[in-house]
């Protein structure tokens, strides 16, 4: 690919995006991690991977404005269609449509075609460790949804099982179990690298917060 | 203080709450922990700690409406009024007004009384370790601020001296100090111990955030 092309892709991502978890920093890291990825695969088309990565959260404004649209759909139309608009060819176009698919995590349509593992595996690099752990508390705080809730006798629900939304709720629902949905082998590498950090925080989180509720015995006692 | 007391200043309280990192958990933490502290100071006065704590963030909602308003002074003010009406004397009310003066973190203002003291060291025990990353998190996503920012040439900031705002700025310019900041004995013990885990998180994230532009070259030898 050269400057130019690059420029135009990288010019149209930056008009689609949205809030702090999915900004165009999450984009860049995704299209570089990517590459490195890409670097232990032989097989994968560099230029497919780079319009790929770019591209890949170019629907996020319309599920955030409609939660009930999956960005992953929408942003594969959007991408198709402003690909053929700059002069891509329709294979390149479709291949580039059918990596953006299958990026989001969904086991009813898993990613097939090495670019599309390699952007799926890459994507979900950014949800694991420390980055997946403050990615996800930037976004829950964009929703205005708590950091935990509580259970019907008033204790620190630790996330499992819970219906409500809460950072707990994602991190036992998501976050704890990403690091076994991975396609290529240097993407499970880097994920459990990396798993520690996600862990500790949250153990961390969960016991500074149980902590500060050991002084709920002492109002209950003063209050008559 | 009695149950029907305490049930009118958690309403009232409730009725002023805001985003996420200042929502009402927070000013649960805030009294539970103010109540442990002050299990280690014989001479505080626990009703007034109890409704200075319940009350001490009622301003947040001005202060989010108009940056240029403190939540301290505005909280003050409505927290004063509040008790009076609710049948006070005025020596309480003024007092519980007092701490709430004094709770944010300002040299200009320090407190002075000892239950201002310990409101001041619960609110700040909200900013350290795990929970004052994740509330801090939370918060940048909510104003829809970044993780970091980027140097001229390219390369991830780590914070220091940051003039634009970002969670690595918040976090070298707040976070990483606030431990020298404690009035009580119990409050330095309590902040110091959970230091390591935010230390850790800050230093996981920088590190992954760094790996991951290291593709950035590999992108750049297949640009032409």
């Amino acid at each position: 690919m050269n400057q130019t092309t690059y420029a135009q892709l990288d010019a149209y991502m930056l008009s689609c995006m949205g809030d702090s978890a999915h900004d165009a920093e999450h984009v860049y890291r995704v299209l570089y991690t990517a590459l490195e990825i890409a670097s232990a695969e032989a097989l994968a088309d560099h230029d497919i991977l780079i319009a790929a990565c770019l591209l890949h959260d170019v629907g996020r404004p319309e599920q955030l404005a409609d939660p009930l649209l999956c960005h992953a759909e929408v942003g594969a139309g959007k991408a198709y269609r402003f690909l053929l608009d700059t002069g891509f060819t329709e294979a390149f176009a479709a291949h580039v449509r059918d990596c953006i698919l299958t990026h989001r995590y969904r086991k009813s349509s898993p990613p097939e075609m090495i670019e599309a593992k390699i952007l799926f595996d890459a994507d979900k690099l950014d949800v694991v460790g420390a980055v997946g752990i403050a990615r996800t508390l930037m976004y829950k705080g964009n929703l205005t949804e708590p950091l935990y809730t509580k259970t019907p006798d008033g204790k620190i629900a630790d996330g499992t099982g819970e219906c409500k939304p809460s950072f707990f709720q994602e991190y036992k629902r998501k976050l704890e179990s990403i690091y076994d949905g991975f396609y290529t082998r240097r993407g499970k590498e880097m994920a459990l690298a990396r798993r520690e950090a996600a862990v500790q925080f949250y153990e961390n989180l969960l016991g500074e917060v149980r902590a500060s509720y050991e002084g709920k015995e002492l109002l209950e006692k003063m209050l008559k």
